[in-house]
């Protein structure tokens, strides 16, 4: 390039630098999965949409019946070492202590305070559903999430330093873009508890609250002072595990779902639910096989153990993504695995993708 | 016309022939809801809408927050002289009653097989219950649709003849399309079992089954013989009146409504949440005052009773339609009060109007 070029020159470059520029947009609309190795179980995903939303295939569904069931910890986001909720109601009982001063000598509360790991975990179930109904419950619905808000804003996971709603799986977003580019509803069906999901799913997945069932417990409606609230009391009213998945899709949305991936036994009721209705199904399993990149566990995991539906998955043809191989890439701020780069925009930086992500129904597939 | 006529005559005949049969469709897209008489209620309906989704309006709402919310029995259809649903019940106690010899000796079941309208009432809320109990529960949701479906297909309202889906108002399913075309999310929020409103929703309004909130049963998850199902208990698992409504929408919609509709009591709670929520909102209320028409009732009824919410509604200035004068027509087959004849498709018939209504996201407001 010299200081003399002509005004033709000028404009023939401008021409070229535009064409470039376009081109990984373009190379996105072409290619849905780009976080996804190509193989047997991309080319699942995509055979699947393709046959369900093309008008002369005979597996073809109306929009309205494209129902997409997703669950969340391990699924779409790391749940190792601990779900996050349960990271949260633990900082919350710190938070919370000033104004419980009883809870210096009251277990389980005396253990998180104390950072007292062999009392706490003594403690069991019945100890952490004390702690869940002390940080979750006793408050109105807005304030509970306004609580998970701030705690997601601030909270940093204990391995990677980032924050829980950056460790979302990058190949997942694709996934959930590309359903809502061909529009399938998609819902997050999770053990976790509703208002907790809804804190984040709408801005990190672009799920919105109503697309969104977990755990609830019973509310109160309540009228003082002209003012009405709903209050969360401690009383549960359903838990979103195992046949709870398929109970609550039933009530909720009242259509069975036509895709369900999942990555526990926790989920096997959910996806044998879907897998037995008519038509052509899409039933997928993530299987965490990385230990490097993220984590590697199945059988024996305390935390999101897969070890019968990994069996049944195998026996009846469902799709199982080895996450090893089968992601190039885990997360949003995670390099391309080397050797598979193709076509990456690497001037869009993480927060476009992240707000990218967000965007309701993206006309392209998400990045 | 005549049998000379020239290529030129017959093409201008076809143009204008044309031009006249797009007119009715065109007048619809320029008054969206024709069956309102023009008066302030219509014109509140009208103004609110414009001005959430005008973008240049300070009181633009998002369509992802666009939630409309309305009640089901008396709102959207007749209540009298007796909800529907209770109908179905009772009728489905005969059908089932040669499966139960024991009913013919049991109460509440002999005095609905005698028709023994005295025995009945005196089994009051708790005879009901055994009712509900019997002819809703114990069976799959699957096969509870299908029964409801099937009787809905042949029961007849017993004044008008009429099915109970044809019973529906005209001026609100102009409403709902209305809403629909201007991307809100419409929801039925109804005392009735959330199945049982399915059963027709989708058809008759418009509404896709995640879109219906009601009383639910608790279900089960079964898996028997390799065949995974959802078995409806006669365990109440919520009630869905008066304050269960703005529970209810918590739970399901996590998000408040910025409309809400209703015509009794057992509304005011979710007028009241949705009222109180911030930005511009529209409450409105259908009172029955036509005798004529449809029927007459308010403070005294036993069914649909409208007391407190009548005098909130009155001290807040929400939109209180008054039936007689508001609506120029009440079912889809009525004819339109006289004298007040717009432009009218004469050659659309009930069941093309009706198919029109089902459409999920009508691009003109329906008829």
């Amino acid at each position: 390039m010299t200081n003399t070029m002509s005004l033709h020159q000028y404009l023939g470059l401008m021409l070229l630098l535009t064409l470039a520029l376009s081109l990984p947009l373009w190379t996105q609309a072409a290619e849905p999965l780009p976080s996804w190795a190509d193989g047997p179980v991309k080319q699942s995903i995509i055979e699947f949409v393709q046959a369900v939303t093309d008008q002369n295939s005979k597996d073809f569904v109306k929009p309205a019946e494209r129902i997409a069931v997703f669950d969340n910890d391990g699924t779409l986001w790391s749940e190792q070492p601990m779900y996050c909720q349960v990271l949260f109601a633990l900082d919350e009982v710190q938070r919370m202590a000033p104004e419980h001063p009883e809870w210096k000598t009251e277990q389980p509360f005396k253990a998180v305070l104390e950072n007292d790991h062999k009392a706490l975990s003594e403690s069991g179930v019945d100890g952490l559903l004390k702690i869940i109904g002390a940080t979750h419950t006793g408050i109105t619905t807005e304030a509970f999430m306004d609580n998970a808000k701030t705690w997601l804003s601030q909270a940093r996971h204990p391995k990677t330093g980032k924050p829980y709603t950056e460790m979302i799986f990058q190949p997942m977003l694709e996934m959930l873009g590309y359903l809502h580019s061909q529009d399938f509803k998609t819902y997050i069906v999770s053990g976790g508890d509703t208002a907790f999901v809804r804190a984040f799913a709408e801005q990190v997945y672009g799920i919105p609250p109503e697309r969104v069932i977990g755990t609830t417990f019973t509310t109160q409606f309540q009228f003082e002072e002209g003012e009405p609230s709903i209050l969360r009391t401690p009383k549960l009213a359903h838990s979103n595990d195992g046949p709870g998945k398929p109970e609550s899709i039933d009530a909720v949305i009242g259509r069975r779902p036509i895709l369900a991936f999942g990555n526990s036994d926790g989920d096997l009721q959910m996806l044998q639910w879907t897998a037995a209705g008519p038509g052509k199904r899409l039933i997928g399993l993530v299987h965490h096989t990385d230990t490097k990149r993220e984590w590697a566990y199945d059988r024996q995991s305390g935390i999101g153990r897969l070890d019968k539906a990994l069996d049944e998955a195998k026996t009846r043809g469902w799709t199982i993504v080895d996450m090893a191989p089968d992601w190039r890439r885990i997360y949003p701020f995670d390099a391309v695995t080397p050797g598979q780069v193709q076509q990456e925009s690497a001037t869009l930086d993480r927060n476009e993708r992240l707000s990218h992500h967000a965007t309701l129904k993206a006309k392209e597939p998400v990045r």
